[in-house]
């Protein structure tokens, strides 16, 4: 049986975690899967460093050679992976997203995966080799070197599982999906099983196990991704199509996003193509919005929030200084000390009451809650960050989680 | 003008040393070459330390893991430079051995250009930008990573030069290439030309200035060679064909290699095919021979030795494994502390009495030499590792140098 691993930063962040790891594979090799794939993060910290270290040269480095400087950090642990395999006596080739031909497109620094081409792959498979890509990266139309963005390590792999046609299994320091952040809500429960499109909901809320674009491609191309410990099998939560064993629970979980930064816009009257500049400059920004909520008051005046990662400040301050040359009229604010709660279930879609029920429970707790939006299967809402940990628990006993 | 520049490892070690080499090269670029390609080494002892790193987890690592892993430092100093660059206001890229079309032919870790293709360079250049190549690496018809071995970035930078057609300057700790070294004998004089012919000479024998095989390039395509200090371009040696302005000395300059191991063996009958056979496999163990001395006695017996660097003795010991089992009769010696002298000069071939005049110095200095091998334009002797500094000495004043 074929299979797909995957190894995060934290579990090859020291060349005896690397060992660990290579006689591990060596044994599921013999004992359960004969054509194994691996793809690895970089070592630890090693994208972090590097980042900073480039930070040194300018202060806002070139996104091409930013891209080509971090893609070293999976090229050398891919590289020690496959020394120890090989000074163990197990044949394995280690391949960077060139020589993998993991073909993207889209601005550097956060990429998206055009194609693979499984032929090089398929052919080291065959001879009995374990096969080692990199991940977090491809090679664009220009031949340049790209990077996916944080956790591409995770797209890669399930991209890689769908070319493959194979299961993915990626291997954290968590035991599984929980319902709740079990550092948060300390009764929450781990799931056996969850469906893509809850896990995509709980990714894009911020449980921040898993990257979304890759649980994405899974739901797209029907690969099963399993998400456990790594160094064992046992435990582990699997994603897949809903119905696949997976119990019909209203609510599947709660995600939190301890920080957000809303940003609100009014004062201008509404059109729908001021509101698709304003959207456009942030995308030409790059940033990542969680979360939008829209207002049109009686007069036509357009009342626009939307919130991101506090990580993505500084391109907020870009997008903000170029709106308000666009936009010289309108009145642009920001609150800080928010954070974001969200409910997710499948079983929402085919319920009533979820909203009154989420809602009411932290109205009695005195949380207040600020910006609303809901999607089929989830309700999200920001409120102020020292309310977290109260919002979660009332919301967990809610809904029995 | 256009120009092919060449940085080695300690003239890139630290970040602050990269900013000064950014800034120098756009002040090149402004006042004297308007079309500049830039090879930079690994920073530092980063290719040691990552070597050093790799023998955690194997004593005899993967050498074609080895190349991917080693590959990295090239390619993360191009991107800081780049970086650098592009923060200061100047365009520029960088080009993996991949992206610039540096194709190799032969072994891991020794690999030899065949070609490179310039189209993607010509263009970057004609768009205005600096263009960055990562020195010491190329691909193989196979699409795996390669290096070219130590002093690799000097072959990278001559070939680059060579297809380009343009000049090659090779910056370095040093102010150009002495007739002797200058921390063995402190009269030293640096000269302004010497030939490609004699550098090679002079590189093969030890003086570690420049690789033989960049030399090499350097003669086959007529590429004028700078070689001088970082950030300067006052003094200097040309490398350059013969004629051009160059002293014809009868003695160029003194070469030595502090450190050799001399192999013996004997008592064997004296057959072509043996030769053969026992220098197909010191090549198979990818050994660097320096000399090669044989002689056949009245009995047809051979007695044969040869030279090695030190640092291969690990691949010695691998040939001279293989040796005894293929060759069970012959009588296998190492001779340790010794160390090699050798004079080399192109107006050597048309004159007499060098030989004599050199070991005349060293005899009447009481310095033993053991091995002795000429070439039309040098002369090299194995000496005791103790006697290499008054051995020096009085062939320098032999010789006038």
């Amino acid at each position: 049986m074929r299979v797909v691993l995957k190894y995060g930063g934290s579990s090859v962040a020291t060349p005896e975690k690397i060992k660990n790891i290579a006689e591990y594979i060596i044994r599921l090799k013999k004992e359960r899967y004969d054509e194994i794939v691996v793809v690895a993060s970089a070592m630890g910290k090693t994208t972090d460093e590097l980042i900073e270290k480039a930070s040194v040269f300018s202060a806002n480095p070139d996104q091409r050679e930013l891209d080509s400087l971090l893609s070293t950090g999976e090229q050398q642990t891919i590289a020690f992976l496959a020394i120890a395999l090989i000074g163990m006596g197990q044949d394995a080739i280690s391949l960077t997203g060139y020589q993998a031909r993991v073909e993207t497109t889209g601005i550097h620094t956060k990429s998206k995966i055009k194609n693979i081409g499984a032929e090089k792959i398929e052919r080291y498979l065959s001879e009995g080799k374990i096969v080692l890509v990199a991940g977090f990266q491809g090679i664009n139309e220009e031949g340049d070197i790209t990077t996916l963005g944080r956790g591409g390590s995770d797209t890669s792999a399930v991209a890689l599982a769908a070319i493959l046609r194979c299961e993915c299994r990626i291997y954290t320091d968590v035991d599984g999906i929980y319902s709740v952040d079990p550092r948060v809500y300390k009764d929450a429960k781990p799931l056996s099983h969850i469906s893509y499109e809850e896990m995509m909901e709980m990714s894009l809320l911020g449980a921040g196990v898993m990257e979304t674009r890759a649980v994405e491609i899974g739901k797209k191309y029907g690969v099963i991704i399993y998400v456990g410990k790594s160094l064992s099998e046992s435990g582990g939560t699997y994603i897949m199509e809903k119905g696949y064993g997976l119990e019909e629970k209203l609510i599947t979980g709660i995600s939190i996003t301890k920080e957000i930064l809303v940003a609100g816009i009014s004062n201008i009257k509404y059109s729908s193509e001021t509101i698709a500049k304003i959207f456009q400059i942030t995308t030409d920004a790059g940033i990542n919005i969680n979360m939008i909520t829209q207002n049109i008051s009686k007069d036509s005046i357009l009342e626009l929030s939307f919130s991101v990662a506090v990580n993505e400040k500084y391109l907020l301050d870009q997008a903000v200084a170029k709106l308000k040359r666009d936009l010289p009229e309108a009145t642009i604010s920001f609150a800080e000390n928010l954070g974001m709660i969200s409910v997710v279930g499948v079983g929402m879609a085919n319920s009533t009451g979820v909203a009154s029920r989420f809602f009411s429970a932290l109205s009695k707790a005195g949380v207040n809650f600020y910006q609303v939006t809901t999607s089929e299967i989830s309700i999200s809402c920001s409120i102020d960050r020292e309310n977290i940990n109260k919002a979660v628990e009332v919301t967990a006993k809610a809904f029995n989680l």
